[in-house]
């Protein structure tokens, strides 16, 4: 099954609200909960309420979506989780997962524009494998912890570099306002490989490819990530994980490579779906 | 105006329910919002619909405090923001804000206990002056920001020291279940001198004092804080900052101190309010 979050003209205002939607052939089917992330709080069996319901159809081609969880309570990213990516930042192996956050101000849909801030023309791309927890987690063993994943989405870890470097902590370069895309739907795990592993991942920047790695090439899987994140805290359902970027983002080359306004930005993993963004300059 | 959430049994169940509450004298007012960050949430009147409302009272002492703000969109900390912390972790006098993020499940409300994880022994305390934002605040200068300041509290950014420094990202060690008291209320921004300066600021470990300073010895003083987080992102009514720690903490003393199970930890703002918490070792 694969779920998305769109957006549809308010009823009773010039405004915008938003929709869960189930993928059916070429056709979204409008479920009656605002947003993916809604869905799976309101209970375990949110998989069968998502595929029971009936509603209105419209048509999946020129649909405005939105994040697919638009306002995660965490969203957890991991570092240096790639040894393509580690040799590029001129890294040592990690023991552990590097872990920090994004706020959810940062995300945008699959076909939104890619904010780059008028405070930097360092902004960089970092294709990824999201996870979407499913059920609350908290001391969960690698071995159970596939269980709690409520499916898989294309997440674009776009960083603005510089700020990322400014201080010890990567948080402010990572969560710039309207820099994030996610999407374009959860993807349940049946319809996967288990862990989401073997999947061809990556980004092209204007037709070019920029990275093009697999997901079997983590170096922390799905797994391992999730038991590690909730020996620490409760993973709640809909909380977001993007699980590392490989090798190949603009920083890590010679000369250094940054997306600029006007640009498109595609990112991809294969079996799971698309992000399709263009960049555009902030004013202010 | 001091307002708090406050902990009450549910009407129609054994559970708890959480309600928004304005102190006055030595009672609580409650309000008809479930907590301080929907009160906030609703609109910019927040102050005077918080001062307005009229309802059930009940007696300040004895009652069970929530975090003031339960489930801020963001948690937004400062690491590296006084001389004299800067100089016992050994670090450079930093050029610009260093920023990592904590989730929600990690914070505790005034009197609750403080959870050490059973992976670590070495929980350490950092007392901050804590800033709720008021009004939501995209690219503010540093002289408007003040004007989006809802109210300063009281948090200790309690840290499990070897798990922040398991790799480059303090997240890790940042962001355990339970381990951040906030509280004991909001204390408007008329009742304190401008940004929260010029406050006796430290903590306590069983009567012992282990930090004792005064929040005029930041680093980045709150309006440069809110103008600068506010080019990243834009924050929220309800957001919480934790503006960083002075000199004092237990990794920062040679030999080297960290908390021990039944010990009680007291955080002190001149002039905002104290937290009172007992350590607890987790079992699992």
């Amino acid at each position: 099954m694969r779920l998305s979050t769109v957006r549809l003209p308010a009823p009773d205002s010039d405004g915008l609200i938003t929709a869960a939607a189930r993928h059916e052939a070429d056709e979204l089917v409008l479920l009656p909960y605002p947003d993916v992330g809604v869905l799976l709080a309101g209970g375990e069996d949110w998989q069968h309420r998502a595929a029971a319901a009936d509603g209105e159809r419209l048509p999946l081609e020129g649909a405005s979506l939105a994040p697919v969880v638009p306002h995660p309570n965490k969203i957890v990213c991991l570092g240096l989780n790639y040894a393509t990516h580690i040799k590029e930042m001129g890294r040592p192996t990690p023991t552990h997962p590097t872990l920090f956050a994004k706020y959810d101000g940062s995300l945008v849909g699959a076909h939104d524009d890619v904010h780059m801030p008028s405070v930097s023309d360092d902004l960089d791309w970092e294709a990824e494998l999201g996870v979407v927890i499913g059920r609350r987690a908290r001391h969960v063993t690698r071995d159970e912890a596939l269980a709690y994943v409520g499916g898989y989405t294309v997440v674009n870890d776009v960083t603005v570099r510089d700020w990322q470097h400014r201080t010890r902590e990567f948080l402010s370069g990572k969560t710039f306002e309207a820099t994030t895309p996610v999407g374009p739907s959860l993807v349940t795990p049946d319809e996967l490989p288990p862990g989401g592993s073997g999947l061809v991942v990556g980004c092209s920047v204007d037709g070019h490819t920029m990275q093009k790695s697999n997901t079997s090439d983590l170096l922390f899987d799905v797994a391992a990530i999730i038991a590690y994140i909730s020996t620490i805290i409760t993973l709640l359902p809909g909380d977001l994980i993007a699980t590392g970027t490989p090798g190949g983002v603009g920083a890590g080359r010679d000369p250094k490579v940054f997306l600029r306004p006007g640009q498109q930005l595609v990112t991809f993993i294969e079996g799971v779906g698309e992000l399709c963004n263009t960049v555009v300059k902030d004013r202010l």
